[in-house]
């Protein structure tokens, strides 16, 4: 098995290296004429890195075959409920790397990871201190924080939205009954400050009976995502931030299927023992329960306003 | 407009590059447990290079949505008549690429080309000299050659198929009638030489009513294919041969949609006028016909035996 599989490995002659940059050139030039310039930037970087690809593995014709047939299942197992393509760019990495590179860092600014399909609009409105969780099931947890910019001034009245799954492992839209919980928005108050009550948050696997999840299993890889807790959180005049926070003790987080996790969203959710008394006198009923601080910077907007 | 975009470009920092780095690392390291070396080495290279494209390109979320939305429009158009997928692979030139690559240059040999979506098994066979366009309209065309090896020896009873479209444009299969035509194959004779009846093939445009059509339009990017006649040939001992031979008159040459012509399979199918008198005294009636040899050279079979 040669490993160092290259267009420049000896066995490849230079008429056949020739013949195989002319059509490179050839699919690139195809573009040159495209009237909208990004379309084209981005075809002609298209094709040059398929091309590449196809040459560093020496790609096969029976290997093509497979991989037609792996998008057209993933094609036809995609309808407006599952979107096995957006399954298929998050386990590539492809996402988080498009996320990486559209949010770009700002010092001290809380980074950004992959939205996830769990997302719905208009969630309720819960009043800061409120319940999150609804009807979801799990460990109640005391989600406080403050949003302020990247020079720490805070931010009033920025919005934050949550959701996450309950202790099943599953969103509200996962269930089939319509249910509408584990995700609201709160309004920050005047000094940028926002608390409420939410669960915390379990390990679940991204859907697996399908294309990508055989080939997740084909290549040996976990199908797990570590627990998390998704945040929105909007200020006018800075960057929208898109993340995710985890819990530190959660053991799936060396493994994250979509490689959302990065060292600086990895939390303390400390556990309190059942009967310790709740911040804001909530009682919490006979069980355990946690609280998470979770103090969030926000970028400045983009020069170009587009967000 | 910045077209020198790259990870590398001034604007990207040392931190937000290590950022993507450590990312393009964890997802590349996903696969290193894979149990198949090739599948490893072929997702490995996959996912460097997409994130190599990701980062090149600076590829914001709406552009992200634009393609995942475009990949799904193209598994949505595919089922068991239409392969969507494949055409975009063609359009990209990754297909002709991946020609190239499994087939690599043998001196003298005869070049592969992509072997096209229209394609039957079971085409009848017809005799040496005999007619392969059956019911399909066009001009007439004599087509001779002889099949030999590298070194130049004659190959006896190698097996050439022939598939052509009409002088619509259409193959067979794209009549809504069950026809069969414009299809066959035909065995040399014992010193390789092989002659049939065909026609003079037609320009076409690839179906262009999909995603992959709109796009092509988007690009500034023509449709059209140059005219072609189809070969498949094999014999034992050999490497299988897909390829096809272009006229050399055909206007749309420069621009063939998939990337399928080479200069040594444009050839010279020369025109007869009305009234000529044909290789076989075949009464071709009132109208001109054409002639034209296609030598064709095989490569010999590649060592695993598995071609």
């Amino acid at each position: 098995m040669n490993t160092s599989s290259s267009a420049d490995k000896a066995d490849v002659s230079v008429a056949q290296k020739q013949s195989e940059e002319l059509l490179l050139q050839q699919a690139v030039g195809s573009f040159d004429q495209c009237p909208d310039p990004r379309l084209k930037e981005i075809m002609q970087s298209l094709v040059t890195h398929l091309h590449d690809f196809i040459r560093d593995v020496r790609l096969t014709e029976d290997e093509w075959w497979k991989g037609i047939r792996f998008l057209t299942e993933v094609g036809h197992i995609t309808d407006d409920n599952r979107q096995e393509f957006i399954l298929l760019s998050d386990v590539l990495g492809a996402s988080m790397q498009m996320i990486t590179v559209d949010n770009p860092l700002v010092a001290h600014a809380t980074e950004a990871t992959v939205f996830g399909p769990f997302f719905v609009e208009n969630a309720p409105r819960v009043e800061l201190g409120g319940d999150v969780a609804g009807v979801a099931s799990g460990i109640p947890c005391w989600v406080e924080g403050t949003v302020t910019g990247a020079g720490g001034e805070p931010l009033p009245a920025a919005r934050i939205e949550v959701w996450e799954s309950d202790d099943e492992g599953l969103y509200d839209v996962q269930h089939d009954d319509d249910r509408l919980a584990g995700r609201a928005y709160v309004i920050a108050d005047e000094a940028g400050a926002f608390r409420f009550w939410a669960l915390v948050p379990t390990p679940y696997s991204i859907p697996d009976d399908g294309p990508v999840g055989r080939m997740l299993r084909a290549a040996g890889r976990s199908t797990m995502r570590p627990s998390h807790l998704h945040f929105m959180v909007t200020a006018p005049g800075y960057r929208r931030l898109v993340t995710h926070f985890f819990p530190r003790d959660d053991e799936v987080l060396p493994d994250d299927a979509v490689f959302g996790v990065r060292q600086s969203l990895i939390k303390d959710f400390a556990r309190q023992s059942a009967g310790t008394p709740t911040p804001d006198g909530r009682d919490v009923g006979s069980g355990p329960w946690a609280k998470v601080n979770l103090d969030i910077v926000l970028a400045p907007a983009v020069a170009d306003g587009s967000r």
